[in-house]
């Protein structure tokens, strides 16, 4: 059977790996979850590379939710260098599901952004490893996870 | 047969793979294109690591619309550092088709430029596996893609 | 017995060592602290690679004061990059301390808040190598080492 | 026969491997030049390493000119650190010689200084082959190629 | 017998080797120095590599002195993240000298400060290699190489 990775954060102020396991086995099923939980987003390129490395999984979904400050977004800068880093080493895929925290402005919207962001990537993870065709007929739609879509420009 | 991988994303509003394949099929024969569409720029680097280790691909087309947001800045920045390291790990060129959103200032001009550099890179991609003196022949003469060339300074 | 690495430079102005260490020997036993100490931050990457490679630390933590000039930032995120890398060289966490000197805006509150933090990540470092389920348990709770913790957006 | 790599771009406005080859010529012999043209700068770095592993190369040139927009100066960014990765795996140097068209006002100070540069680091290039204790007699010099050197301060 | 790398550039205005070697010897023996000159800061990472690949040295000196233009501190960015990544390959030591040319104001100053810098640096690579009990004595005590200490806090 197949596995799928989700590595979340202490840090993060909302649960986004729950929402994604729940997301996951709403849209499929023939999979396991494994699941890691870290202090902060730069802990979690090794997570990851360990739930690939040692765990087995087939892809993994890293959630993160980086803070408002310039020092926040250089986490992430680094965080997201290292997740490249593993998918490279790994020949795997990771989904990474960032929610800045001032993407929005207030704690409500932030919430809603955070949960409506992992469901949508967590479909897009089932879909990598279950069925990359549901992504190729998406080709050049201008989708936006959490947010409306932008669509096509024809 | 060679192969010439061709990956893209589902964030882009133009369907720019379609162009690629097109202008690919126009300017030359003796390869088979291998697609692949992942959901952000920042996938793109394993989606073509994948195209060259797995499907054998001799140069890849990596297609991407990065938005007009200082995050967006930054992932293709990560998107275009991995892609390189991709390069270096397979001794196999990617070019990288990126069209930033603010670039110009409407959607109409959008559609055009993405089209248009994916077109001209497609022929970029085709020369250097199969007439690589054709680029030789251009060297330090402006180039351009999607925009008028530049031309030399004598 | 499992071995604790803890890296730290002569640029601190705080005795974070020290504090790590009482701090892991007040959370628990079962392991070996090893130590090193460097002159700056982007010495640590290497230093944490030995204690893992050479010394045989399970996890490490990596204890750092970056000044308040531009030139200190870039310092700060070099080292990052760097332990980042070595984290996915080694399959090994390394837990990054780094109390920046514009955190806080005496020299009575840094010294606090390097120490208060060590101490915190201590107790991440001890439980990621021996009871990760506690980690699980506080996903997406909102953790701030050094801070007051944000709490979880219900 | 030890080879010299000469990588340029399209994308640049002046012929700059001419005048490399022209410069090599005149300083010395003993060696071959082995030419490549890529696209743009961020081609560079792997057709670089193709040079050094499958030519054979011991020292690669490579030239380009980025444009003046925060978007080329990020590709020099990302083009310089691959063309590091590309010799710490090699254990080859690269001389890096790139041209901002933002260094000067006009387009024929642009074609000067473009030629002179890339003259001035060919001959360091060949130095760096074929004599290096060159190098060392300058050290701490405060040569500039391109521009005046601006000399040892004592 | 011990050996010490130490590489410099023909970029800097002041000879940080000499000082660096005659430091050194100053402070201790039972070592060889081995020396490598290239032309700017960004040929160091390589020039570093080889000195420990080819030379086997067991701890290396990178001297440099960015210019103060925003190119030059890329420049300077993209050297450090080479050399980190260089001990990462080969578990050994690199300590960085780099002087800004702004970090002063006029060129005494700038020569003083190169100086003074690369001699407590070189103390610092002594003391890594033959006797590290020296730097763990000074942890957390606030070291500023070149300027003054700016001491622990209590």
């Amino acid at each position: 059977m197949k596995k799928i990775g989700v590595a979340d954060t202490t840090f993060s102020r909302v649960d986004m790996a729950s929402a994604a396991v729940d997301e996951l086995n709403a849209t499929g099923s023939g999979f396991k979850v494994v699941r890691r939980t870290v202090p902060g987003i730069k802990d979690l390129p090794v997570a990851c590379k360990k739930l690939i490395d040692e765990e087995g999984c087939g892809i993994v979904m890293a959630l993160g939710m980086p803070g408002p400050k310039p020092v926040d977004k250089t986490c992430a800068h680094e965080a997201s260098m290292g997740l490249i880093q593993v998918q490279l080493l790994t020949n795997t895929h990771i989904i990474e599901v960032f929610v800045h925290m001032d993407e929005v402005s207030s704690e409500k919207e932030l919430a809603h952004l955070a949960e409506r962001r992992t469901r949508e990537h967590a479909v897009n993870a089932y879909n990598m490893l279950f069925r990359p065709q549901k992504l190729r007929r998406q080709a050049g739609t201008g989708q936006r996870q959490g947010f409306k879509d932008e669509g096509r420009i024809e």
